[in-house]
């Protein structure tokens, strides 16, 4: 792992996620860009010393050395330390999940992807909520045509914690490197949510935005970022759609929530409830499918890991991402080519990185259209 | 009344919401443009045959010259026929009070306005959302700074029922006339209900739409009006929002759904489920405010008529615009000139309109930022 | 109208119900004990000052002489004054439309019931759950074998408003007459509400309540009657159940809710959110049939006013009692047997009665199973 | 781990759970009581095969006699098979965490109570459910006298997954020895899932069962255990409560719910959305705490691993009893006394196991009333 030290907050949700159903164990690290601390979370986290880096360069040499090195490795960092790293295990053929979005900048997503395309090794980017079990089961509903052709997409992720100035603080990371423009890239809540929302709804439309016609906001005085995106949105197929993301939504957690329309019915699912599924047949009483419950199917089944109404959360959905990294990993060791269908990589890392450049563009532009 | 015949749907409304406070009588009507049916319709509501006209010309004469002639006037014609019959009446010093839109047209819009400044009669026009007691409430709590500043307005109002090609079934009279543009003006969704979420929004946060980018759609072949609204909004004081609206979302009744986010915290609220108002103090917990029950203010108190647990609908929610209507009448027959603070009349109706067409010119410019 | 003066919560309510349809007209009253009090909430209602009456006895005398005297009475006093006035009524052959329970107790019941038996006049109790629009439907589900078999019907009819002793705050009238046995009756929660709840099981199960075993409570200190019920039901046809009543229970409003399963399917309803009906076919996902809207049922929509999405609430479900008591009254003076199928009367009224003497009875007991 | 091989449900819980925090990892097994089974199920798993044992005796000698035995072992065999398994490893000093109940039987129980109590070994039980956040801030608010004193503790638990025969179909494990006494013990739903809802009421409200009157079902023909039961509970301190469990009633999976009434307030937990917990302070809004959000607390908190808004779930709850039993593992090996405060084990046991024995007795007393 590169990145995920004291304070860090998604470094631990990759650990657990990536222990959940045992596929992965954590022997070696570079937790912090500074060398004692890095030692020090590795010591803590229970790594063989000799295997706490004080860098991902030197991690990548010795581990690459190592007859039991590393198969793989999780990078955690802030977004402008994503691609360097990823470049350098790459190049040794160890694989790579990253964490999203792709990098801070297209320069970066670009020399990103061409390590990607040089390699022998696989790239994983964890856009996480595409593991959600119904979440996939929705994506294979409407590839099946249970809504007919897709008119609407709606798709929305408001947050409240940056309500305040929270990154003034002196006493919040998060806030500090998320609304920093050199670590975080220039978007702000769109690069870090409103990322998560594209990418959600092409997943599950099956559709590809072609313009988007963007108003960011900055609410928060001094924030040199977008605090709040309005954006609407043409997808492939005439489909239409809105995003909407912010961090200043006092009373909204993580609440992302996809809608769809098409033709013949109509979906709705909710981040913060995620075993839940509504399903409106056009003229036909709302249906509520449940995870491995009723109305699942073998799509939503096959990721799912205990009974309907035990709930399964965030950690499994992630879970699910690193267990497709997983049976990617051993399918290419194997000699055959792993299937990215619902498994994001560098396709969806660049589709993600399009998709902020062109909604700053457009924002610059008053709220033109610009095509992706 | 005028209209509001057999097959009618917003007449029975209105008739029901008029007698819910036994505030008004229905003594006379005109009730279809055919005489016949007018005639037939006013008896069956057991109206006397002497004042069951055969149009609102003769009934304006007729009324205006008895003693004993009507007071006020409701007006549920189709938006076309707003302005005529409102402007005859008006002319006679009875009091109107119209279903929404003003008019079809801006022309027609502009005529009524003219009657209405100078006629000594009232107008009310029926944004009948604003008379739920929790909206009345959460108005109150933005115009006293609970929110603080108001940064944000996201409103949508979805429906389903013209997914289909209802217009064409041959079946559907409110289907008909609704999406025919002679009758129901150049705004299809955006007319009949995007001209609601408008009205709310405004109403609510005490902001105006200074202007507006909107991506009009209509999704059902051979439909000449927009059956889907996309808007991005910015309002006075630096506020910003987005609607939707929509007849083609599958799994949508009447879900107009407003949610207000400002400085300090935010709100929500939806049409479906109104006698709840969600609070959340920025860092606090979500409260579940209800009406006449705990966390009720006076503003929802005075327009409630039951006590908490015990639901109010749409229909009492429409009766407080019908008693407000009452008693701004009873100001008025005293010499004294009405409060229209919470009562709905030109001004709502005006700005509708202004709405309406700013969002058809926006979108024929595809999607450009257009002033009201 | 006998009762229902200045501070009465349920006349208000009975009045507006009578109204929604436009079935009655308010013309007479005894609306107070107090001869003067009713005389002045009688002129407050705008009633002819000579039909404004010191007593019931006064009332129905002068009514049954008037060739224009009121065809019905609706009685809407405290539990203990329910017999007296509609016995006096009802020998004058007028109709009776009475609030609920039958009366206080199990002797006035009985004389109550010899009246309605001797009179040609017809005896409605406002059972007013049982209007809503999705119950009706429940209840045509249930008798349609939807379910199958009834095995379990749960119901529960949770409040708070008695938390605390605000009997004793002097300023409480509703709370002062609930918690008085001479008033009330020997059931506090038992008889306000408990009645209601036993009343819509039944009502919506087909099903009769053949034993219970009941524990009742006084939690607040020097109250002398239950606030809270426990309870225990052995159903006709091997069904089983529990009912549970509280007066005492913070964050329930009027939290009445009703769930039943059989041996194929099982339907769900809360009365604060009645426009909403769950159904669940065993085996298959949860679907949300709405009033007037998806899955209505023509049971639903003969009693709705306007559609899905569009809330209705208590006030209209409670017209849908006096509407269907119009229709009665109209058959009866049409010389025909008005259909008591939906409709609440006698029987239901002595059921509730002997429900709650049985509870009582049974509580007394160390909650051993009663007969009923 | 001892049972948990294939088709088993309960024993990848336990899997899942012990390595969500990385505490636990699984090195030994007897997976099944087929030799044959046992090894190519632990096989299957990964584990080295000299560690794959044909029985759970064999087990616990050869793991005892080992310098890297186990220290902890999991007991996931069914009921009737928990006592003796755990009597052999807590005879040779190894910790155990067993599921729940405690046994099948009462003389297994007592057995295994005198081992416990023999034992320097600690015991676990693993009663999941009160490892979740928002359940453990619900007992710490009562014990802190958030509600005041209580009176009525509502606790439920329904599911549907037995309303057919399942049993006799011959293709469900589960059902097949859940419904057999032999090896369930002779509580079916009471056993199962009414262990579960009993141990939740006690552990929030922190009251006991003083007595209970249960009324039992089998509503599926040639059931030999109960599939539903009704039951009245009095609490110490004169609190009284409703517990209903079922296997029968469709539209529910696994919606354990819990309600707390006191003189001051009221809280309101569903498992199935469990990272929300509702407050009512008397007389004010209910209030909506979420876990690690707005309202959670240091109690809450001390159990989450992710932000609000980011759902935990079922496994995480469960992972909170395996790190609590990590933690007492820990404190045991410094030679201290861990504190079992939140943490079950044999006096939860014990306690379940007399409640499911009072419920089965008073059932067949017809409902009478049974001291615990």
């Amino acid at each position: 792992m590169v990145g995920g030290g004291k304070d860090a907050f998604i470094g631990g949700v990759h650990r657990i996620a990536s222990r959940i159903d045992g596929e992965f164990t954590l022997v070696a690290g570079a937790l912090s860009s500074t060398p004692d601390r890095a030692r020090e979370s590795g010591i803590a986290l229970g790594l063989d010393p000799d295997r706490c880096y004080g860098s991902y360069a030197d991690m990548a040499q010795a581990e690459a050395a190592r007859d039991d090195g590393i198969q793989a490795v999780s990078i955690v960092t802030p977004n402008h330390m994503h691609a360097a790293p990823a470049i350098e295990f790459l190049k040794r053929g160890i694989h790579v999940i990253c964490d999203k979005p792709l990098a801070a900048t297209m320069e970066q997503a670009e020399a990103l992807a061409q390590a990607v395309r040089a390699s022998k090794a696989l790239f994983i980017l964890t856009h996480n909520y595409t593991g959600y079990p119904m979440i996939r089961q929705a994506r294979a509903m409407v590839a099946a045509g249970d809504l007919g052709k897709i008119r609407l997409v709606q798709v929305e992720y408001p947050q409240d914690w940056l309500t305040d100035a929270a990154e003034q603080s002196g006493t919040n990371k998060q806030a500090e490197w998320r609304t920093d423009p050199e670590r975080s890239g220039a978007g702000g809540a769109i690069g870090d949510i409103g990322s998560h929302a594209h990418n959600l709804a092409c997943f599950v439309s099956g559709l590809k935005v072609e313009s988007l016609a963007a108003d960011l906001q900055s609410f928060v005085p001094g924030r040199p970022v977008d605090d709040n995106a309005h954006i609407m949105l043409r997808y492939s197929q005439g489909a239409r759609g809105m995003l909407w993301c912010s961090q200043v939504a006092p009373g909204n957690e993580n609440a992302l929530r996809l809608r769809i329309y098409g033709e013949k019915g109509g979906l709705e699912w909710a981040q913060e409830d995620p075993n839940y599924l509504w399903f409106t047949p056009f003229g036909q009483p709302k249906q509520l499918l449940t995870r491995a419950g009723a109305g699942a199917s073998d799509h939503a089944n096959a990721v799912s890991r205990i009974p309907g109404g035990h709930p399964e959360g965030y950690l499994e959905g992630f879970a699910n991402i690193y267990t497709g990294a997983a049976a990617a990993i051993r399918t290419a060791q194997a000699g055959q080519t792993p299937d990215f269908d619902v498994l994001p990589g560098l396709d969806e890392g660049l589709s993600g990185m399009q998709f902020i450049a062109a909604a700053i563009r457009s924002s610059q532009a008053d709220a033109a259209w610009v095509k992706l």
